[in-house]
């Protein structure tokens, strides 16, 4: 697997300048060769239901999808647009933070694969998936 | 395939009665034995690119999520814990409201298929999915 | 959506050509602009569990692949590399030849996405999913 | 992670004993807390094109779905029908016998999700995905 070639801050800048990330409060926890861990910030909005209070599966959807970017950013310098994403929810993810843990699966030369897994404020695993990104270089 | 067992106007008090649906702007455009369609409103905060203003796959995901289980709602009552979830993303998504159709695929007894699509502005398909939901009525 | 480019004929040759299509039976039926329609002839081996004999999902799953990849060659004159694939599995496939239509959802200048279903012999839905391939022109 | 309850002796015994995976040739390599190694034997009727003889993904999404429902099975004493499967195909996998790894990504009480890879003879990733199992207990 190749190295990481971007640093915790300057992925950390890249993520935070964008308006959805600034919204779901994410923030870089950790960036190494085995991949990145992101923490989203909580909010009253994610809630499905007003009564469970359980947080809506778009948010988790978005987080699988962002951390298996960025832990291909980290390992290729840009984050790719998504070609497709999988998410398997795994239990309801009640109110609190989330940390969101992407790996590399493979780097190709078009595309690349990576996956991510979500954890509640107590660790425990609320959902989990993959994506494939277009990671072609632009041509120029 | 069973017939419409909801209506619009049943459906709407649900899907706008939720926090998150609140926060997309979602509306019930219609509703009939072919399917669903939801309306949802633009907003700032899905930007993903500040310069390109492309919107978040991850709001993609959500609307595809919502259009396929309220697609199963209109026919069987009640929407379901989504399983798991698969979105491909088509073409950027550019600033502007959003159009979502969902369509059963199958009702089971135990989980139940959808999938969706997402429109722009200009009604072109910018992302198109499917899900699996926990459709089983609860026991007791 | 662009017209069909080839004809049942060459499609049918590209198709029968090819050592697993050969083992799974495959013929077309039919193909036209809304999509094709491709048979694959029952054989024992196909059986999972000896007293139930189901089919094993893996063969269900190659039909949605190759009836998913021969409607994008029917549009666009070749098949093209699979990049991934999602089944969803409706009821179980007993003892009996197979139909597998395939539809083309999107082509892409890069990568193109199409769907496809699997009816049993009583035309019932056994499994339905689809497929993102990897359809740009080889450089030269 | 519950414990392996099933013991490599019996998991051989339920995998060979079934037409499809005879046909495959499998056997299994090895069984412990962490998953499973199935071995599939190369067959001639694999191959996709005549002169590429590259491996149809019909047969790795086969080999996914195997390892990850036995993953499954060394933990809870039994596979589970595949409700859905997703594959992502990293590269070509040319003549030669194959290694599918499978692990449990999560047990529920109505549903399990596992993930698989597929190598070939070289050791190198050909396949990768994950699939959802109905392993609710039979009523009675």
């Amino acid at each position: 697997m190749a190295d990481q070639v971007v640093t915790l801050q300057q992925i950390r800048m890249i993520i935070t300048s964008r308006p959805f990330h600034k919204w779901l409060g994410l923030d870089v926890v950790k960036v190494d060769n085995s991949g990145i861990e992101i923490k989203a910030t909580w909010r009253e909005e994610w809630v499905v239901h007003p009564e469970w209070r359980n947080t809506h599966g778009g948010i988790l959807a978005a987080l699988v999808d962002v951390a298996a970017d960025y832990a291909l950013c980290a390992k290729i310098g840009h984050p790719g647009p998504t070609i497709d994403l999988r998410v398997d929810y795994h239990k309801p993810a009640m109110p609190g933070d989330l940390i969101a843990r992407g790996a590399v699966i493979r780097i190709g030369s078009q595309h690349s694969v990576a996956e991510a897994q979500v954890f509640d404020k107590d660790n425990a695993l609320v959902a989990s998936g993959r994506g494939v990104y277009f990671t072609a270089l632009p041509k120029g």
